[in-house]
């Protein structure tokens, strides 16, 4: 692993896919953000999704940035992910706002359990680069606030949301698993960084626990 | 006016009425320079143009935050403008990625030199702010390199783009003509800014120049 400050040295294949995915991540989810957005009921609305969109774009950037210091074009790096995460995407489209919502606040936090799980295991400028993604969340209040009072006026809106939340965080993993089944090398970074198969067991029960704890945050447990 | 630091006190409805315009410009400019983006040939050119609309969502939040601390919701400052700019966006729907690409790089354009002209007017905080928003550009060397390229390699393309990018002006002038008329606020601040009716005349004039020189380095000249 290069350290901090250098650059130019090719980089194992692992990190330029984990780099690759995570790319395609923010660019995907900016995209579907962006159209939910042009569905919001209120200005406000719109402007709260769309700032979360361009949050991820700012996420992409340092990403391709990073990929570039190693000579890779991001574009390169994202290939083997697009298909996959547009079968996330096209298997979860939202069908109200009220799912928009979930969705944006489920995949961000999903997203962000899962940089954070990846710091642990990467050193150097990478490392930095995953925990300075990280720390730049918080776009999230507006959800919250309007997912709860939803559910709180209706009970027929809260157990459908609470199942769309659920239904989510399992396409991901059924996804995750897909990529991770058809990228060796990915594979094994994943095992080696979570210590070993049972080590994927328990990043899978932390990241289902997160996942709970921001769906009672938006009321929905 | 408003001295710097100050603020909560009520500035005049021109003010209210330009940070609103400028605002319901920045997102609108985002939700379709989003929708451009997903039609984008290359992920290159996907992540670019969403690119662009990201650093609009930049602007639209620098401008919200100075409405509220004049105690102004944004949405209540933009909705005088939804129609009109919804108009304007709806009658130059690009028909081809080319066409995207020519549209951002001159809307961009356009707003940039109405802020450049307009932090002549203003003074204060909300001057500083245009400033600054102003200096916050530069996402255009993608457009530039594929539309000159494209240009170069077919006449017919050529011509087609350059008919296009002169609508689009013009488009952009009717659209604008049609908000001062309906907002005598804006419409005086607007005079009194450019000196008098002459002096509207000389800013439409410095607009046309500067739009013509951005066709010529698109190569649309």
């Amino acid at each position: 692993m290069a350290t901090a400050g250098a650059s130019h040295e090719a980089p194992p294949q692992a990190i330029v896919d984990l780099l690759g995915v995570l790319a395609y991540g923010e660019l995907s989810a900016f995209d579907r953000l962006a159209e939910d957005a042009r569905r919001a009921p209120t200005l406000s609305g719109r402007a709260a999704l769309s700032a979360m969109a361009a949050a991820e774009i700012g996420h992409f950037r340092m990403l391709q940035e990073h990929l570039a210091s190693f000579g890779v074009p991001v574009e390169e790096a994202m290939a083997p992910f697009v298909e996959p995460l547009d079968a996330y995407h096209a298997a979860t489209a939202p069908r109200s706002w009220l799912e928009s919502l979930v969705k944006a606040y489920v995949g961000d936090g999903i997203a962000a359990d899962f940089y954070r799980e990846v710091a642990e295991w990467v050193s150097g400028p990478t490392g930095d680069l995953v925990r300075h993604v990280l720390a730049d969340t918080g776009h999230s209040a507006f959800a919250e606030r309007e997912v709860r009072a939803a559910a709180e006026a209706d009970q027929q809106v809260h157990d459908r949301l609470a199942l769309w939340g659920r239904r989510l965080f399992g396409e991901a993993v059924t996804q995750a698993q897909r990529v991770i089944a058809e990228r060796d090398e990915l594979a094994k970074f994943i095992v080696a960084g979570s210590g070993d198969l049972a080590g994927i067991g328990g990043l899978l029960r932390r990241m289902q626990a997160n996942h709970s704890e921001r769906m009672s945050r938006l009321g929905l447990d």
